[in-house]
């Protein structure tokens, strides 16, 4: 652990997300109490977190709702549970945030209140797709910037990698440009204009460059880290949870339909659900903000408490190895 | 039907797709023998196809793989299946074309042979997609533009709806943007700059302009007609493809990993594969390439003899319903 982060807690927005505060409570407090993690709630001290099990609370009095426009609700909410999150990143006082809530504001709060890394043109969202394979695959730029040039999408290469080595202990992870081919000249301008940096800058010290994928890839654990931009980015990860979800539902469906099919799914179901497990999102421990002075973790909305453990725990690990100081060497590299 | 083409076949590339040529050949066949449709084959006529069921058969002696370079492919492969099929078109012999053969070679024989509709900027691909409603969902452009101008996506909805009207005979669809958000203020510049003219343009003649979707919204059916570029649309449809293969292969692997599993899988599978079957590309009856002089139909390279049968009568259908003049029209409105 870096000296300067030791022993810091891990800052919890309590009202960030669609079951907050009560599952996001109860998240930390078993992050606290299971794992040992040090853990501050941030959001109201009126008593509606409920039993916060003698968690440290940092007062904040507004809330910033999942709907609102992002960059108003930031800079007009001083005193929101996000803007509070970030700032006690800022001054010292925790190690990372993990928000639940509004993904635009999680991330304009902590771009404004933390600050980005010398060096990062642009911060971007690396989130961890489901998977079924052993390693996991990262998607970066999963939708921070919808309009991107190619310098940028080799940035998101080299901090992705960095986050891979980091979060899964991976020496040299393999990078891949999400395109619609395999040949370096399919794409639109910006994914072929990075494939060539990309390409030409290979062997890169921290990561193997391994060519275009497509999007029946994102599932294929094949890969360590997939970049794009932010907008197809976004667009893919959506179409995945969406499809999975369909289909999910439609399995449930068909096993509730008669009392024939409810006895044969009691026989499928342990295995159905065992299989699945891994495409759940809960089970990835959130997505992450990359380029920052600071580590936030921004969880999925519909977050369980299980899911509010996995980021805590991803984000105290992550400021614990010091990975905003390796990204910034990464870039620079 | 119009007149000019009236009784015109239906020319089938008998040499594209992954299982050609004797699904392609067996579609062929089943297309002319059980619904009447008039088809004439394109490929070699040295017996290679097999037994043609007294089909014509256009000769052509090259084959263009699902692998070569589109461009080069049908600059020096004159006498493929491919480029005949379309010159067929071009000449009157056909009404329209149909390949499951290499999609990039495809739009290419078909662009060069053919020819852009009068106003039309770039021609796109519409491509069903798997739906669990009612009403299909089209989405366009699936994949021939990388880089577009918002220009050119209004023009893919205008003829998206066109080919929707056509195809599934709704007389005003609803068209969307694809995005990252509802607000209008969501998305790369490409998509918000056709977000602005479409709503600025709306009502249109021809559709209903209903604002953004996202990915997650690509499977819900909620939408006729979903507009994007063609880069961000061919990694959602790609996206959408391995996520359905995926879950459906876990299923499929459960339900026969043990004999108890199987007995169960037994009692639940019609009902499964029932419900799943709009989920298959089979039935889709294939993409379409709109804003040629002339009908091009676009098989999946997997295609079976069903969906060559499927992609047959939707392309006879559509050159009887006079496609390229309702588009011609719709881009000029």
């Amino acid at each position: 652990m870096s000296a300067g982060l030791s022993g810091l807690p891990v800052a919890v927005d309590a009202m960030g997300g669609d079951r907050a505060p009560f599952e996001i409570v109860s998240g930390a407090r078993r992050a606290a109490d299971e794992l040992g993690i040090p853990v501050v709630l941030v959001g109201p001290t009126d008593g509606s977190l409920g039993d916060v099990g003698g968690l440290e609370v940092i007062p904040a009095s507004e809330v910033i709702t999942m709907s609102e426009d992002a960059a108003r609700a930031v800079r007009t909410k001083k005193d929101s549970s996000l803007v509070r999150a970030a700032e006690a990143v800022r001054d010292g006082r925790a190690c990372a945030m993990v928000s639940a809530g509004n993904t635009g504001a999680t991330m304009a709060s902590a771009l404004l209140r933390m600050g980005r890394l010398r060096g990062v043109a642009r911060p971007c969202i690396a989130t961890p797709l489901p998977a079924l394979g052993d390693a996991p695959t990262v998607l970066v730029d999963a939708g921070a910037n919808s309009d991107c040039q190619s310098e940028w999408l080799v940035q998101f290469a080299q901090m992705g990698a960095a986050f891979y080595r980091e979060r899964y202990g991976l020496a040299r992870p393999s990078v891949a440009m999400l395109s619609i081919g395999e040949e370096p000249s399919k794409g639109d301008s910006t994914t072929k204009g990075a494939h060539a940096l990309l390409a030409a800058g290979d062997p890169w010290a921290g990561f193997e460059f391994v060519g275009n994928v497509e999007g029946r890839d994102l599932l294929a654990g094949g890969v360590n880290v997939i970049v794009t931009d932010g907008f197809t980015g976004n667009v893919a990860l959506k179409t995945l949870e969406g499809a999975l979800r369909t289909v999910m539902d439609i399995v449930l469906q068909v096993l509730a339909a008669t009392p024939e099919n409810k006895a044969a799914g009691d026989v499928l179901l342990p295995a159905l659900l065992e299989r699945a497990a891994p495409l759940d999102p809960d089970n990835t421990g959130g997505a992450m903000l990359l380029g920052l002075q600071g580590v936030c973790i921004i969880s999925h909305g519909s977050s369980s408490s299980r899911a509010i453990v996995n980021a805590i725990r991803a984000g105290h690990d992550l400021a614990s190895r010091d990975l905003s100081g390796k990204l910034a060497a990464a870039v620079t590299a």
